[in-house]
């Protein structure tokens, strides 16, 4: 990969367009009133040296399938990568730049993909801007070895990414680069805006560490410090980084923040709230920059633009990829189909036969985990894009399926290990599915979805397919004891805005969950997952039932009347039907059972049917070995919830969920109560 | 500190002090059936040459003020703990051995504190039990500082703590190993369990770390890599870190998992399994154990008994004390009031007063973050144990106050810039509250308290009294977007068990929170606190009423019957008040406003006082800017809430707080709609 841009660099115009930069950054931050403008002033230089000089993209076509991936993991300095794309080319129009952080705008306080041509990720929560980072050269690395083919190297891309203090106190950070030197991926390039100031203000009195060192610990190559202001010495260093194949690199930039605010630059002041007006007449003096706020004089438009430099590099590759179709059509094919995250053609009519298959051949109790690998089994094969992974619980998780390849540092897979590590799996999942290609998913116990928390709300956020698998989901699990045994999580997950949840009841259920998890758009799922067996209950024919949510599992008997609803989810829907069978043998209370495996696809349907499901009328009781909150909007004041709001204890599961109550016979009784009360 | 015990350690007396540890583990999880035998087998012999030479503990008392902490962050290995408390004299009898794991018996699958003598802190969820070991030797460092005097080092103990592999692949390792070398905190010794095997398999996979150069590249003394099974290396080793003054100290012990066990020693399948009966008995027999199962030789019984040696210790140090307070009488009494965790025989009266004071001086409107941050100016000076801070923003959440000094590597004070460490920041509390003598506190926007969701959990799950001060507390922070802005944040911490989580309207509300959650005894607290000013709306003479966690902030007018109630909390109270006013003024419903800063208090209330608050057959409709689901349990089916269950967007304040709908129209709108309904 060669330079991609002749401009000088370190001349007066390079450090004009550094200034361009600086002086878009302080005036929007100053007309918004709100804004973080030290980060991109301090960061000008790297912007330039990367973007005019290194980073191989197309402005015009920000989904460019082969285009760098550019990541600013220090979202709060978004007006860098606003000023970047608005200066290069991008569909980000000056009066974008002047909205600045106001409602509707496509510059919103921390950037937003999907929201903003030529943003990669949502970045903001810091830490993970790095991971996603790491998913993306995963990706790459992983899409390179299964369709490049000798001559025709057309997935072949690096992925940038700028960071700060904060990102690397972070532990995610940490999970990050460890996974990334283990898995050499030597086509990512973390350039480090090394300031020494956070918030709190120098972070010696905090952060002690010698990055380059712990970065060297972990099997990076490190470049640096260098003088982050010096374009020809940033150049070179990343010139240099691109040599390396084996190993990411990270670059040290010593940086003044705020640089060039006079009195200011250098100190905590200048993060983030705006430099006020003395301050920016100042430093426009001191720049001698004498443009008026957000206008860009003529000659640094020209230098920056990089549409033609942009639409001569896609034609290249177009040309490569025209070339590569005509010599192996159905990898072209397959390529294309995968890029626009499309299933495959065939996919509805099979996996619907897979689920099927897999629900008349469960005739005995089984874990739904193991429903979930038996699953994944019969529906990987239909899915090459497939990226499975644990947090290092694949023997547990049961997320490995029949031959599935494990992603060595030498070898390329479909499976991979990221080790104890929730937070940073979840983050690379979420690179992994913003790079496009692949569907990532990846497991760990229902716990430790704490650990993770903020990446899935991420996904959610950002729209992702990513599928999280999360075993041992409640009480159930027994011994491990209440580290270990979700309390509040199934609740509390059910929260996140635009966040499937399923926790199914038995092997039909899971499968239907699988499919509908994969065949989302426009969001993340958990699969939440029993430890133990669960009896079946349900059947083949209902699974477009099952796929509405929430759906009559079983009802009274025909010719009469129903006199409560049991709402259960996935190890208490067994203990509902059992509930349900002896309150008509013995009482002859007639019971319907709605099984509910996703409120949120139930809540989804139209209003009539889930009235039809859940007659408003109806004494409703819900029981889920979890917290009870959650269910209180279907149960009403007059319901009741059978679940469980304190920690758990140590013990076999069978004795804990007798010891917590979750039997047929309080179930019973909540609902002869209900019933009573409600003649 | 010199060697505590003579027994020789390389020996065979060494060893099979060793192989006792080995088979009362591999016993007792045989006997549940379940249970970890692989790491506890691996770190026998780190055992031995801890607690049989250098541990400074009293098996009599697991209370003394002065003994050395003990941390097993793996806390998995529990078998390893509950044999060496049981070995060396605590109050831990065979009886409890035998029903590892089993219901309501002292040895719960992972160490849990308070349930068993001995045990420091609850362990399981990886990587934390470092952290908390970090707070146990900062709050040491920092009590040492504060009570010492000239020949009297009453506080001079160490932290010790075992780790595994999967501790360090955790993002919050490096959070509590940065933090822990920048402030250099001396007394803390780490032995690392590196046996090269995760649940995954051979480590190499996916953390290929240099761990000794890392941590060196974090400012601590490292020593080996050693043989982890060669007692005289690990006294060594041992000794040599007790001389290090300056820096933590990391022991790298090479161990084979499962040591000992045939044909299944340095795999996986040791890891989590039961060995079964034949791999035991070859096991034995390779041993040559001849002992039955849960019965100690008595050879081995004698040297493994510390309390004489522990009795001894402690009267030396009683001893010391005792010349202390004869020395220094009001510092011993502080001690010692600190050590119970009383508050100041003061403190009630004058909290008291100082929130009649907050609340008579609060006459405009103000952000609650500063209230709070006025509530602390007040408070601190009454609570000398106090320990604030932040994770890197100060000067957003207001936790620094008046006179507060800042805790630097070589000063001692009470605040601490944790950097940006959300979850190393409260694990290290939890740390600092379990070791005594400190009540911590630490604050960040609350979108990030999903950062540090599982060690808030944990606080809850150890009964700690911790604060964790949450600013930005909603849609309302405005500009900073949807990545900083709490939707799902409120609703879900408050499922956490044992959490009370305080979100206050004005300054009276926050300073009784502040109150409640620093007398708070039995867990943890979390203020939930507005970025913008709020109005004034509670009086002085409520402030019992707050206390309560709901309360009547405003009711109809004298003489006529309440048609409706608003519930709101914090931003929104000030909304329900002004749609009250209206509904009143133009259409004459008569509206009451309960305020509700703590469900927790709440709903932990006599049943006849929430009714009265709250009347069952009242139409009632809760104002939250936050994830509605929470509220269905207080407003039935027949309520209403508004609030928010979608992502936010960047924009000032003030303009989402319209766009979304948090509007005096929208609440009377509910309000009229619900009572016409009633009708």
């Amino acid at each position: 990969m060669t330079t991609q841009n002749t401009a000088p660099l370190d001349g007066a115009l390079g450090r004009r367009m550094a200034d361009t930069i600086r002086m878009l950054a302080v005036d929007a931050v100053q007309q918004a009133n709100s804004g973080h403008p030290g980060a991109p002033m301090g960061m000008a230089e790297m912007g330039v040296a990367l973007w005019a000089r290194h980073l191989r993209h197309n402005p015009a076509n920000p989904h460019w399938a082969d285009r760098d991936r550019f990541v600013l993991s220090n979202g709060h300095a978004s007006m860098l990568l606003y000023a970047l794309l608005h200066l290069t080319g991008y569909d980000l129009p000056m009066d974008e730049i002047r909205r600045f952080r106001q409602l509707g705008s496509k510059t919103p306080g921390h950037p937003e993909v999907h929201l903003t041509p030529g943003v990669e990720t949502t970045t903001g929560p810091l830490g993970q801007g790095l991971a996603n980072a790491v998913g993306m050269a995963l990706a790459e690395k992983l899409l390179a070895a299964e369709f490049n083919r000798e001559g025709f190297p057309i997935v072949d891309h690096r992925t940038w990414v700028f960071l700060g203090d904060g990102c690397l106190m972070e532990g995610i950070s940490q999970e990050a680069i460890s996974l990334a030197g283990t898995l050499k991926l030597g086509k990512l390039v973390a350039l480090y805006d090394d300031n020494g100031i956070s918030i709190d203000g120098d972070v010696a009195g905090w952060f002690g560490d010698d990055t380059p060192a712990r970065f060297r610990a972990c099997g990076w190559n490190v470049i640096g410090p260098l003088d982050g202001h010096d374009l020809a010495a940033l150049d070179a260093a990343i010139t240099q980084a691109t040599a390396v194949q084996d190993q990411p690199t990270l670059i040290v930039c010593r940086t003044t923040i705020g640089k060039g605010a006079i009195g200011q630059e250098g100190t905590a002041d200048v993060h983030g709230a705006p430099l006020g007006a003395a301050a920016i007449a100042a430093l426009r003096q001191h720049l001698g920059w004498t443009a008026p706020p957000f206008e860009v004089p003529d000659d640094l438009r020209a230098a920056w633009n990089g549409r033609s430099a942009g639409a001569a590099r896609q034609a290249g590759w177009d040309a490569l990829f025209a070339r590569y179709a005509a010599a192996h059509p159905a990898l072209a094919a397959e390529f294309q189909r995968r890029q626009r995250g499309a299933l495959p053609a065939a996919w509805a009519a099979q996996a619907d036969l897979a689920v099927m298959a897999l629900a008349e051949a469960s005739t005995k109790p089984v874990a739904t985990r193991r429903a979930s690998q038996l699953a994944l089994d019969a529906l990987a094969p239909l899915l090459p894009e497939l990226l499975g992974g644990s947090a290092d619980l694949t023997g547990s998780n049961l997320t490995n399926f029949a031959g599935c390849r494990t992603v060595t540092p030498g070898q390329a897979g479909n499976y991979l290990s990221y080790g104890v590590r929730e937070f940073g799996m979840a983050a690379v999942m979420n690179g992994v599915a913003l790079h496009g290609g692949l569907l990532p998913f990846g497991g760990t116990f229902l716990t430790f979805s704490d650990y993770s928390r903020n990446a899935i709300r991420m996904a959610a956020l950002m729209q992702q397919r990513v599928v999280h698998v999360f075993t041992h989901d409640s009480i159930g699990l027994g011994e491990d004891g209440p580290t270990h045994q979700p309390i509040e999580q199934v609740a509390s997950l059910r929260l996140i805005p635009g966040l499937d949840l399923w926790r199914p009841a038995d092997a039909l259920e899971t499968a239907v969950a699988w499919v509908q998890a994969l065949q989302r758009t426009d969001g993340p799922s958990a699969l939440v997952l029993s430890r133990q067996a669960l009896p079946i209950v349900s059947r083949p024919a209902q699974r477009a039932d099952v796929a509405r949510g929430g759906y009559v599992l079983a009802d009274a008997p025909a010719g009469q009347p129903v006199q409560a609803v049991i709402i259960a989810t996935g190890s208490e829907v067994g203990l509902a039907m059992e509930a349900r069978r002896r309150l008509q043998a013995e009482e002859g209370i007639a019971v319907r059972v709605v099984s509910m495996p996703c409120t949120q696809r139930f809540d989804a349907q139209p209003a009539d049917w889930c009235d039809a499901v859940l007659p408003p009328s109806l004494p409703t009781v819900a029981v889920e070995a979890g917290h009870p909150d959650g269910w209180r909007r279907y149960t009403g004041r007059s319901g009741a919830v059978v679940g469980i709001a304190r920690f758990g204890e140590s013990a076999p599961g069978p004795a804990l969920m007798q010891h917590f109550g979750f039997t047929a016979d309080a179930v019973m009784a909540a609902v002869r109560q209900r019933v009573a009360a409600s003649h």
